[in-house]
Protein backbone atom coordinates (compact mmCIF):
# COMPACT_ATOMS: atom_id res chain seq x y z
CA UNK A 1 0.00 0.00 0.00
CA UNK A 2 2.94 2.51 0.32
CA UNK A 3 4.13 1.81 -2.83
CA UNK A 4 0.45 2.48 -3.86
CA UNK A 5 0.42 5.85 -2.15
CA UNK A 6 3.60 6.99 -3.01
CA UNK A 7 2.51 6.56 -6.86
CA UNK A 8 -1.04 8.56 -6.08
CA UNK A 9 1.12 11.26 -4.15
CA UNK A 10 3.71 12.05 -6.99
CA UNK A 11 0.68 11.57 -9.99
CA UNK A 12 0.70 15.63 -11.36
CA UNK A 13 -3.44 15.14 -11.01
CA UNK A 14 -5.62 15.54 -7.72
CA UNK A 15 -7.28 12.28 -6.77
CA UNK A 16 -11.16 12.76 -6.24
CA UNK A 17 -10.66 11.38 -2.74
CA UNK A 18 -8.36 11.41 0.33
CA UNK A 19 -5.26 9.65 -1.29
CA UNK A 20 -4.57 7.06 1.69
CA UNK A 21 -8.25 6.32 1.09
CA UNK A 22 -7.94 5.74 -2.37
CA UNK A 23 -4.70 4.20 -2.03
CA UNK A 24 -6.10 1.38 1.06
CA UNK A 25 -8.73 0.58 -1.64
CA UNK A 26 -6.33 -0.22 -4.57
CA UNK A 27 -4.54 -2.39 -2.59
CA UNK A 28 -7.78 -4.31 -1.26
CA UNK A 29 -8.74 -4.44 -4.94
CA UNK A 30 -5.38 -6.38 -6.25
CA UNK A 31 -5.13 -8.42 -2.92
CA UNK A 32 -8.45 -9.58 -2.88
CA UNK A 33 -7.58 -10.10 -6.91
CA UNK A 34 -4.84 -12.43 -5.84
CA UNK A 35 -6.51 -13.71 -3.04
CA UNK A 36 -9.21 -15.09 -5.37
CA UNK A 37 -7.13 -16.85 -7.67
CA UNK A 38 -5.34 -19.06 -5.64
CA UNK A 39 -8.50 -19.65 -3.34
CA UNK A 40 -9.66 -20.94 -6.57
CA UNK A 41 -6.31 -22.76 -7.21
CA UNK A 42 -6.53 -24.10 -3.41
CA UNK A 43 -10.17 -25.37 -4.29
CA UNK A 44 -9.07 -27.19 -7.27
CA UNK A 45 -6.35 -29.12 -5.34
CA UNK A 46 -9.00 -30.39 -2.39
CA UNK A 47 -10.15 -34.24 -2.06
CA UNK A 48 -13.25 -32.99 -3.29
CA UNK A 49 -13.82 -30.86 -5.93
CA UNK A 50 -16.81 -30.94 -6.57
CA UNK A 51 -18.75 -29.21 -3.85
CA UNK A 52 -16.62 -25.74 -4.39
CA UNK A 53 -17.18 -25.60 -8.39
CA UNK A 54 -19.63 -22.81 -7.52
CA UNK A 55 -16.40 -21.43 -5.34
CA UNK A 56 -14.10 -21.84 -8.07
CA UNK A 57 -16.56 -20.01 -10.44
CA UNK A 58 -17.37 -17.49 -8.01
CA UNK A 59 -13.71 -16.32 -7.13
CA UNK A 60 -12.65 -16.47 -10.79
CA UNK A 61 -15.61 -13.82 -11.72
CA UNK A 62 -14.10 -11.74 -8.18
CA UNK A 63 -10.86 -11.65 -9.50
CA UNK A 64 -11.69 -10.54 -12.89
CA UNK A 65 -13.64 -7.66 -11.36
CA UNK A 66 -11.10 -6.67 -8.75
CA UNK A 67 -8.63 -6.27 -11.56
CA UNK A 68 -10.74 -4.39 -13.85
CA UNK A 69 -11.87 -1.54 -10.87
CA UNK A 70 -8.56 -1.76 -9.77
CA UNK A 71 -6.67 -0.65 -12.85
CA UNK A 72 -9.57 2.06 -12.71
CA UNK A 73 -9.25 3.50 -9.67
CA UNK A 74 -5.24 3.28 -10.47
CA UNK A 75 -5.79 5.84 -13.16
CA UNK A 76 -6.31 8.53 -10.90
CA UNK A 77 -7.90 11.32 -12.25
CA UNK A 78 -10.96 9.73 -13.78
CA UNK A 79 -13.06 11.13 -11.17
CA UNK A 80 -15.83 9.63 -9.55
CA UNK A 81 -17.83 9.38 -12.58
CA UNK A 82 -20.99 6.98 -12.91
CA UNK A 83 -18.82 4.37 -14.87
CA UNK A 84 -16.56 4.14 -11.88
CA UNK A 85 -19.43 4.29 -9.70
CA UNK A 86 -20.94 1.19 -11.63
CA UNK A 87 -17.98 -0.65 -11.25
CA UNK A 88 -17.90 0.22 -8.15
CA UNK A 89 -20.96 -1.05 -7.16
CA UNK A 90 -20.54 -4.59 -9.55
CA UNK A 91 -17.23 -4.79 -7.50
CA UNK A 92 -19.23 -4.85 -4.17
CA UNK A 93 -21.24 -7.09 -5.32
CA UNK A 94 -18.70 -9.85 -6.91
CA UNK A 95 -16.76 -9.42 -3.33
CA UNK A 96 -20.47 -10.05 -1.57
CA UNK A 97 -21.04 -12.77 -3.38
CA UNK A 98 -18.02 -14.41 -2.78
CA UNK A 99 -17.54 -13.64 0.52
CA UNK A 100 -20.86 -15.78 0.79
CA UNK A 101 -19.76 -18.92 -1.43
CA UNK A 102 -16.52 -19.10 0.45
CA UNK A 103 -18.13 -18.60 4.19
CA UNK A 104 -20.41 -21.80 3.44
CA UNK A 105 -17.05 -23.66 3.02
CA UNK A 106 -14.84 -21.96 5.85
CA UNK A 107 -15.23 -24.37 8.82
CA UNK A 108 -14.05 -27.37 6.12
CA UNK A 109 -11.34 -25.13 4.23
CA UNK A 110 -9.22 -22.78 5.48
CA UNK A 111 -8.28 -20.79 2.36
CA UNK A 112 -11.40 -20.36 2.14
CA UNK A 113 -11.62 -18.59 5.35
CA UNK A 114 -8.57 -16.42 4.58
CA UNK A 115 -10.86 -15.48 1.08
CA UNK A 116 -14.29 -14.50 2.64
CA UNK A 117 -12.07 -11.78 5.02
CA UNK A 118 -10.50 -10.44 2.25
CA UNK A 119 -13.66 -9.83 -0.12
CA UNK A 120 -15.08 -8.73 3.04
CA UNK A 121 -12.83 -5.79 3.57
CA UNK A 122 -12.70 -5.35 -0.55
CA UNK A 123 -16.40 -5.41 -0.68
CA UNK A 124 -16.33 -2.79 2.77
CA UNK A 125 -13.93 -0.72 0.81
CA UNK A 126 -15.85 -0.51 -2.22
CA UNK A 127 -19.05 0.51 -0.45
CA UNK A 128 -16.89 3.39 1.37
CA UNK A 129 -15.94 4.84 -1.43
CA UNK A 130 -19.27 4.80 -2.90
CA UNK A 131 -20.46 6.54 0.35
CA UNK B 1 -17.12 -15.98 -33.20
CA UNK B 2 -17.75 -19.77 -35.06
CA UNK B 3 -15.06 -21.02 -31.98
CA UNK B 4 -17.18 -19.47 -29.04
CA UNK B 5 -20.20 -20.86 -30.41
CA UNK B 6 -18.26 -24.27 -30.64
CA UNK B 7 -17.16 -23.85 -27.16
CA UNK B 8 -20.45 -22.79 -25.80
CA UNK B 9 -22.25 -26.02 -28.15
CA UNK B 10 -19.92 -28.56 -26.34
CA UNK B 11 -20.10 -27.05 -23.05
CA UNK B 12 -21.99 -29.46 -20.41
CA UNK B 13 -23.95 -27.17 -19.12
CA UNK B 14 -27.38 -25.31 -20.57
CA UNK B 15 -26.37 -21.60 -21.64
CA UNK B 16 -28.96 -19.30 -19.77
CA UNK B 17 -29.86 -17.51 -22.99
CA UNK B 18 -29.98 -18.55 -27.01
CA UNK B 19 -25.70 -19.67 -27.73
CA UNK B 20 -25.77 -17.73 -30.81
CA UNK B 21 -26.56 -14.57 -29.27
CA UNK B 22 -24.62 -15.24 -26.25
CA UNK B 23 -21.68 -15.91 -28.43
CA UNK B 24 -22.12 -12.99 -30.29
CA UNK B 25 -21.93 -11.18 -27.09
CA UNK B 26 -18.50 -12.60 -26.42
CA UNK B 27 -17.24 -12.25 -29.61
CA UNK B 28 -18.18 -8.28 -29.56
CA UNK B 29 -16.56 -7.42 -26.06
CA UNK B 30 -13.22 -9.54 -27.04
CA UNK B 31 -13.29 -7.38 -30.26
CA UNK B 32 -13.69 -4.08 -28.37
CA UNK B 33 -11.28 -4.65 -25.79
CA UNK B 34 -8.71 -5.32 -28.47
CA UNK B 35 -10.19 -2.23 -30.66
CA UNK B 36 -9.68 -0.06 -27.82
CA UNK B 37 -6.56 -1.18 -26.99
CA UNK B 38 -4.75 -0.49 -30.25
CA UNK B 39 -7.07 2.89 -30.59
CA UNK B 40 -5.06 4.19 -27.31
CA UNK B 41 -1.94 3.41 -28.48
CA UNK B 42 -3.04 4.44 -32.09
CA UNK B 43 -4.07 8.00 -30.16
CA UNK B 44 -0.40 7.93 -27.79
CA UNK B 45 0.83 7.77 -31.67
CA UNK B 46 -0.52 10.83 -33.14
CA UNK B 47 1.54 14.20 -33.82
CA UNK B 48 -0.98 16.14 -30.68
CA UNK B 49 -1.27 13.53 -27.67
CA UNK B 50 -2.47 16.05 -25.48
CA UNK B 51 -6.25 15.90 -27.08
CA UNK B 52 -6.26 12.79 -26.76
CA UNK B 53 -5.41 12.12 -23.10
CA UNK B 54 -9.21 11.71 -21.92
CA UNK B 55 -9.77 9.23 -25.25
CA UNK B 56 -6.74 6.97 -24.06
CA UNK B 57 -8.16 7.17 -20.62
CA UNK B 58 -11.29 6.01 -21.52
CA UNK B 59 -10.14 2.93 -23.83
CA UNK B 60 -8.17 2.10 -21.50
CA UNK B 61 -10.98 1.56 -18.61
CA UNK B 62 -13.42 0.55 -21.61
CA UNK B 63 -10.97 -2.83 -22.70
CA UNK B 64 -10.16 -3.67 -18.69
CA UNK B 65 -13.65 -3.61 -18.46
CA UNK B 66 -14.40 -5.56 -21.96
CA UNK B 67 -12.28 -8.48 -20.96
CA UNK B 68 -13.90 -8.85 -17.21
CA UNK B 69 -17.17 -8.58 -18.70
CA UNK B 70 -16.33 -11.06 -21.52
CA UNK B 71 -14.50 -13.89 -18.87
CA UNK B 72 -17.65 -13.96 -16.81
CA UNK B 73 -19.84 -14.63 -20.06
CA UNK B 74 -17.57 -17.05 -20.93
CA UNK B 75 -18.08 -19.07 -18.00
CA UNK B 76 -21.12 -20.25 -19.66
CA UNK B 77 -23.49 -21.76 -17.03
CA UNK B 78 -23.43 -18.77 -15.01
CA UNK B 79 -26.52 -17.99 -14.89
CA UNK B 80 -27.73 -14.07 -15.47
CA UNK B 81 -27.62 -13.29 -11.75
CA UNK B 82 -27.98 -10.13 -10.45
CA UNK B 83 -24.02 -9.51 -10.59
CA UNK B 84 -24.04 -10.37 -14.06
CA UNK B 85 -26.36 -8.09 -14.20
CA UNK B 86 -24.30 -5.49 -12.71
CA UNK B 87 -21.48 -5.92 -15.14
CA UNK B 88 -23.51 -6.21 -17.79
CA UNK B 89 -24.74 -2.84 -17.16
CA UNK B 90 -20.94 -1.10 -16.19
CA UNK B 91 -19.80 -2.45 -19.29
CA UNK B 92 -22.52 -0.89 -21.48
CA UNK B 93 -22.13 2.33 -19.32
CA UNK B 94 -17.94 1.89 -20.88
CA UNK B 95 -18.95 1.15 -24.12
CA UNK B 96 -21.26 4.28 -24.34
CA UNK B 97 -18.36 6.38 -22.89
CA UNK B 98 -15.90 5.25 -24.84
CA UNK B 99 -18.04 5.67 -28.42
CA UNK B 100 -18.65 8.84 -27.34
CA UNK B 101 -14.96 9.93 -26.65
CA UNK B 102 -14.03 8.45 -29.88
CA UNK B 103 -16.36 10.14 -31.85
CA UNK B 104 -15.16 13.93 -30.65
CA UNK B 105 -12.03 12.44 -32.67
CA UNK B 106 -13.37 10.81 -35.58
CA UNK B 107 -13.34 13.45 -37.74
CA UNK B 108 -9.57 13.77 -36.99
CA UNK B 109 -8.53 9.98 -36.73
CA UNK B 110 -9.87 7.27 -38.72
CA UNK B 111 -8.93 4.78 -35.75
CA UNK B 112 -11.24 6.40 -33.39
CA UNK B 113 -14.32 6.59 -35.87
CA UNK B 114 -13.89 2.59 -36.46
CA UNK B 115 -13.27 2.24 -32.52
CA UNK B 116 -16.64 4.06 -31.70
CA UNK B 117 -18.29 1.98 -33.94
CA UNK B 118 -16.73 -1.43 -32.00
CA UNK B 119 -17.61 0.24 -28.71
CA UNK B 120 -21.40 1.27 -29.90
CA UNK B 121 -21.89 -2.70 -31.36
CA UNK B 122 -20.96 -3.75 -27.90
CA UNK B 123 -22.72 -1.60 -26.12
CA UNK B 124 -25.93 -3.02 -27.95
CA UNK B 125 -24.96 -6.43 -27.42
CA UNK B 126 -24.75 -6.06 -23.51
CA UNK B 127 -27.86 -4.07 -23.14
CA UNK B 128 -29.46 -7.07 -25.61
CA UNK B 129 -28.55 -9.46 -23.13
CA UNK B 130 -29.80 -7.33 -20.12
CA UNK B 131 -33.26 -7.39 -22.41
CA UNK C 1 -9.89 -9.86 -37.18
CA UNK C 2 -11.80 -7.34 -40.24
CA UNK C 3 -12.33 -4.86 -37.09
CA UNK C 4 -8.38 -5.20 -35.83
CA UNK C 5 -6.84 -4.81 -38.96
CA UNK C 6 -9.40 -2.16 -39.68
CA UNK C 7 -7.83 -0.77 -36.39
CA UNK C 8 -4.03 -1.44 -37.40
CA UNK C 9 -4.44 -0.08 -41.20
CA UNK C 10 -5.71 3.39 -39.36
CA UNK C 11 -2.67 3.60 -36.89
CA UNK C 12 -0.35 6.75 -37.26
CA UNK C 13 2.45 3.79 -36.46
CA UNK C 14 3.92 1.44 -39.01
CA UNK C 15 3.30 -2.08 -38.15
CA UNK C 16 6.75 -3.99 -37.91
CA UNK C 17 5.10 -6.63 -39.90
CA UNK C 18 2.19 -7.25 -42.78
CA UNK C 19 -1.22 -6.39 -40.51
CA UNK C 20 -2.89 -9.09 -42.10
CA UNK C 21 -0.54 -10.87 -40.98
CA UNK C 22 -0.26 -9.35 -37.40
CA UNK C 23 -4.12 -8.97 -37.27
CA UNK C 24 -4.31 -12.61 -37.40
CA UNK C 25 -2.08 -13.31 -34.99
CA UNK C 26 -3.85 -11.01 -32.24
CA UNK C 27 -7.27 -12.80 -33.52
CA UNK C 28 -6.28 -16.27 -32.73
CA UNK C 29 -5.15 -14.79 -29.07
CA UNK C 30 -8.34 -12.96 -28.28
CA UNK C 31 -9.99 -16.27 -29.39
CA UNK C 32 -7.94 -18.59 -27.33
CA UNK C 33 -8.06 -17.36 -24.32
CA UNK C 34 -11.61 -16.66 -25.02
CA UNK C 35 -11.66 -20.92 -25.59
CA UNK C 36 -9.57 -21.69 -22.72
CA UNK C 37 -11.51 -20.02 -20.67
CA UNK C 38 -14.70 -21.33 -21.76
CA UNK C 39 -13.07 -25.05 -21.78
CA UNK C 40 -11.95 -23.91 -17.62
CA UNK C 41 -15.84 -23.81 -17.03
CA UNK C 42 -16.90 -26.67 -18.94
CA UNK C 43 -14.92 -29.36 -17.06
CA UNK C 44 -15.65 -27.67 -13.88
CA UNK C 45 -19.56 -28.20 -15.27
CA UNK C 46 -18.20 -32.36 -16.11
CA UNK C 47 -19.61 -35.10 -13.70
CA UNK C 48 -16.27 -35.78 -13.02
CA UNK C 49 -14.14 -33.09 -12.33
CA UNK C 50 -10.99 -34.42 -10.20
CA UNK C 51 -9.67 -35.92 -13.92
CA UNK C 52 -9.94 -32.46 -15.17
CA UNK C 53 -8.01 -30.66 -12.63
CA UNK C 54 -4.96 -30.45 -14.59
CA UNK C 55 -6.58 -29.21 -17.50
CA UNK C 56 -8.55 -26.67 -15.80
CA UNK C 57 -5.11 -24.51 -14.29
CA UNK C 58 -3.44 -24.92 -18.37
CA UNK C 59 -6.35 -23.52 -19.05
CA UNK C 60 -6.17 -20.76 -16.50
CA UNK C 61 -2.84 -20.16 -17.58
CA UNK C 62 -3.33 -20.17 -21.11
CA UNK C 63 -5.82 -17.70 -21.31
CA UNK C 64 -3.89 -14.78 -19.12
CA UNK C 65 -0.92 -15.55 -21.45
CA UNK C 66 -2.78 -15.00 -24.48
CA UNK C 67 -4.49 -11.69 -23.33
CA UNK C 68 -1.02 -10.20 -22.41
CA UNK C 69 0.32 -11.09 -25.66
CA UNK C 70 -2.47 -9.97 -27.20
CA UNK C 71 -2.72 -6.69 -25.71
CA UNK C 72 0.91 -6.29 -26.14
CA UNK C 73 0.74 -7.07 -30.21
CA UNK C 74 -2.63 -4.62 -30.34
CA UNK C 75 -0.03 -1.80 -29.18
CA UNK C 76 0.88 -1.63 -32.84
CA UNK C 77 4.35 -0.06 -32.81
CA UNK C 78 5.90 -1.64 -30.54
CA UNK C 79 9.13 -3.38 -32.73
CA UNK C 80 9.47 -6.54 -32.10
CA UNK C 81 11.95 -6.36 -29.20
CA UNK C 82 13.70 -8.60 -27.56
CA UNK C 83 10.78 -8.59 -25.25
CA UNK C 84 8.15 -8.82 -27.12
CA UNK C 85 9.75 -12.30 -28.47
CA UNK C 86 10.36 -13.21 -24.95
CA UNK C 87 6.70 -13.18 -24.67
CA UNK C 88 5.33 -14.93 -27.79
CA UNK C 89 7.99 -17.56 -26.86
CA UNK C 90 6.26 -18.19 -23.55
CA UNK C 91 2.81 -17.85 -25.14
CA UNK C 92 4.08 -20.16 -27.94
CA UNK C 93 4.60 -22.67 -24.79
CA UNK C 94 1.62 -21.84 -22.83
CA UNK C 95 -0.61 -22.71 -26.41
CA UNK C 96 1.82 -25.75 -26.28
CA UNK C 97 1.36 -27.13 -23.36
CA UNK C 98 -2.74 -26.55 -23.33
CA UNK C 99 -2.93 -27.90 -26.19
CA UNK C 100 -1.30 -31.32 -24.89
CA UNK C 101 -3.37 -31.48 -21.81
CA UNK C 102 -6.18 -31.08 -23.73
CA UNK C 103 -5.91 -33.34 -26.12
CA UNK C 104 -5.59 -36.02 -23.35
CA UNK C 105 -9.69 -35.58 -22.76
CA UNK C 106 -10.90 -34.57 -26.10
CA UNK C 107 -12.06 -37.93 -26.90
CA UNK C 108 -14.55 -37.92 -23.70
CA UNK C 109 -15.17 -34.36 -24.08
CA UNK C 110 -15.71 -32.61 -27.13
CA UNK C 111 -14.64 -28.99 -26.21
CA UNK C 112 -11.60 -30.27 -25.11
CA UNK C 113 -11.16 -31.31 -28.83
CA UNK C 114 -11.92 -27.29 -29.46
CA UNK C 115 -10.17 -25.51 -27.32
CA UNK C 116 -6.64 -27.84 -28.12
CA UNK C 117 -7.18 -26.95 -32.38
CA UNK C 118 -7.63 -23.16 -30.91
CA UNK C 119 -4.10 -23.87 -28.98
CA UNK C 120 -2.58 -24.99 -31.65
CA UNK C 121 -3.68 -22.68 -34.10
CA UNK C 122 -2.36 -19.57 -31.67
CA UNK C 123 0.78 -21.32 -31.18
CA UNK C 124 1.19 -21.36 -34.67
CA UNK C 125 0.14 -17.44 -34.92
CA UNK C 126 2.67 -17.06 -32.37
CA UNK C 127 5.62 -19.23 -33.95
CA UNK C 128 4.99 -17.56 -37.39
CA UNK C 129 5.68 -13.89 -35.87
CA UNK C 130 8.75 -15.25 -34.48
CA UNK C 131 9.91 -16.95 -37.78
CA UNK D 1 1.76 -9.79 1.70
CA UNK D 2 0.39 -11.38 4.93
CA UNK D 3 -2.98 -12.00 3.10
CA UNK D 4 -1.10 -13.71 0.28
CA UNK D 5 1.25 -15.70 2.96
CA UNK D 6 -2.25 -16.95 4.48
CA UNK D 7 -3.71 -18.57 1.36
CA UNK D 8 -0.36 -20.64 0.06
CA UNK D 9 -0.34 -21.63 3.95
CA UNK D 10 -3.94 -22.66 3.51
CA UNK D 11 -3.41 -24.10 0.01
CA UNK D 12 -3.89 -27.91 0.36
CA UNK D 13 -0.80 -28.30 -2.10
CA UNK D 14 2.66 -28.45 -1.32
CA UNK D 15 4.62 -24.86 -2.70
CA UNK D 16 7.57 -25.59 -4.88
CA UNK D 17 9.44 -23.40 -3.06
CA UNK D 18 9.61 -21.58 0.31
CA UNK D 19 6.03 -19.70 0.83
CA UNK D 20 7.47 -16.98 2.34
CA UNK D 21 9.83 -16.24 -0.81
CA UNK D 22 6.65 -17.00 -3.21
CA UNK D 23 4.19 -15.05 -1.79
CA UNK D 24 6.76 -12.16 -1.62
CA UNK D 25 7.46 -12.64 -5.32
CA UNK D 26 3.69 -12.50 -5.82
CA UNK D 27 2.94 -9.35 -3.74
CA UNK D 28 5.90 -7.85 -6.00
CA UNK D 29 4.46 -8.67 -9.41
CA UNK D 30 0.91 -7.57 -8.57
CA UNK D 31 2.46 -3.99 -6.68
CA UNK D 32 4.25 -3.53 -9.69
CA UNK D 33 1.27 -3.63 -11.94
CA UNK D 34 -0.47 -1.19 -10.07
CA UNK D 35 2.39 1.13 -9.99
CA UNK D 36 2.92 1.10 -13.55
CA UNK D 37 -0.77 1.52 -14.35
CA UNK D 38 -0.61 4.75 -12.45
CA UNK D 39 2.57 5.64 -13.61
CA UNK D 40 1.12 5.19 -17.24
CA UNK D 41 -1.90 7.41 -16.10
CA UNK D 42 0.47 10.46 -14.42
CA UNK D 43 2.43 10.49 -17.86
CA UNK D 44 -0.95 11.12 -19.27
CA UNK D 45 -1.34 13.52 -16.80
CA UNK D 46 2.39 15.67 -17.15
CA UNK D 47 2.24 18.78 -19.45
CA UNK D 48 4.44 17.75 -22.04
CA UNK D 49 2.97 13.71 -23.05
CA UNK D 50 5.03 13.66 -26.12
CA UNK D 51 8.39 13.01 -24.41
CA UNK D 52 6.74 10.04 -22.44
CA UNK D 53 4.63 8.31 -25.05
CA UNK D 54 7.45 5.13 -25.00
CA UNK D 55 7.10 5.09 -21.12
CA UNK D 56 3.49 4.93 -21.15
CA UNK D 57 3.71 2.14 -23.68
CA UNK D 58 6.62 0.08 -21.17
CA UNK D 59 4.31 0.57 -18.53
CA UNK D 60 1.36 -0.71 -20.27
CA UNK D 61 3.45 -3.89 -21.33
CA UNK D 62 4.82 -4.07 -17.95
CA UNK D 63 1.10 -4.33 -15.88
CA UNK D 64 -0.53 -6.91 -18.49
CA UNK D 65 2.92 -9.00 -18.00
CA UNK D 66 3.23 -8.80 -13.98
CA UNK D 67 -0.63 -9.27 -13.65
CA UNK D 68 0.06 -12.33 -16.16
CA UNK D 69 3.05 -13.77 -14.45
CA UNK D 70 1.59 -12.74 -10.55
CA UNK D 71 -1.77 -15.25 -11.45
CA UNK D 72 0.52 -18.24 -12.58
CA UNK D 73 2.58 -17.71 -9.55
CA UNK D 74 -1.00 -17.47 -7.13
CA UNK D 75 -1.79 -20.97 -8.65
CA UNK D 76 0.98 -22.52 -6.38
CA UNK D 77 1.26 -26.04 -6.74
CA UNK D 78 2.05 -25.22 -10.71
CA UNK D 79 5.51 -26.99 -10.29
CA UNK D 80 8.38 -24.37 -11.79
CA UNK D 81 7.52 -25.90 -15.07
CA UNK D 82 9.49 -25.03 -18.49
CA UNK D 83 6.63 -22.36 -18.73
CA UNK D 84 6.53 -21.37 -15.56
CA UNK D 85 10.05 -20.32 -16.37
CA UNK D 86 9.66 -18.69 -19.56
CA UNK D 87 6.98 -16.47 -18.18
CA UNK D 88 9.30 -15.26 -15.02
CA UNK D 89 12.23 -15.01 -17.48
CA UNK D 90 9.70 -12.62 -20.05
CA UNK D 91 8.44 -10.90 -16.46
CA UNK D 92 12.12 -9.74 -15.40
CA UNK D 93 12.60 -8.57 -19.10
CA UNK D 94 9.49 -6.63 -18.95
CA UNK D 95 10.26 -4.94 -15.55
CA UNK D 96 13.79 -4.50 -16.14
CA UNK D 97 12.97 -2.61 -19.90
CA UNK D 98 10.20 -0.27 -17.73
CA UNK D 99 12.92 0.75 -15.18
CA UNK D 100 15.07 1.64 -17.44
CA UNK D 101 12.51 3.50 -19.60
CA UNK D 102 11.33 5.18 -16.07
CA UNK D 103 15.09 6.08 -15.10
CA UNK D 104 15.18 8.70 -17.96
CA UNK D 105 12.17 10.76 -16.68
CA UNK D 106 13.37 10.27 -12.72
CA UNK D 107 14.87 13.64 -12.16
CA UNK D 108 11.85 15.35 -14.24
CA UNK D 109 9.08 13.13 -12.67
CA UNK D 110 9.10 11.37 -9.29
CA UNK D 111 6.23 9.03 -10.03
CA UNK D 112 8.71 7.56 -12.71
CA UNK D 113 11.51 7.42 -9.94
CA UNK D 114 9.22 5.34 -7.73
CA UNK D 115 7.74 3.04 -10.88
CA UNK D 116 11.46 2.55 -11.69
CA UNK D 117 12.56 1.36 -7.97
CA UNK D 118 9.31 -1.16 -8.19
CA UNK D 119 9.70 -2.17 -11.51
CA UNK D 120 13.69 -3.12 -10.24
CA UNK D 121 12.42 -5.32 -7.18
CA UNK D 122 9.92 -6.83 -9.21
CA UNK D 123 12.77 -8.04 -11.57
CA UNK D 124 14.64 -8.99 -8.47
CA UNK D 125 11.69 -11.41 -7.61
CA UNK D 126 11.40 -12.99 -10.84
CA UNK D 127 15.19 -13.81 -11.34
CA UNK D 128 15.87 -14.95 -7.60
CA UNK D 129 12.44 -17.48 -8.15
CA UNK D 130 14.56 -18.24 -11.51
CA UNK D 131 17.03 -19.20 -8.81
Amino acid sequence: MQTTLNMLKTHPGQTWTDPERLAGAIAELYSCAQACTTCADACLGEKEVQPLVACIRTNLDCADICLATGAMLSRVTSSPTELLRSMLGACAKACNTCAAECSKHSSMHEHCRVCADVCRRCEKSCRDLLG
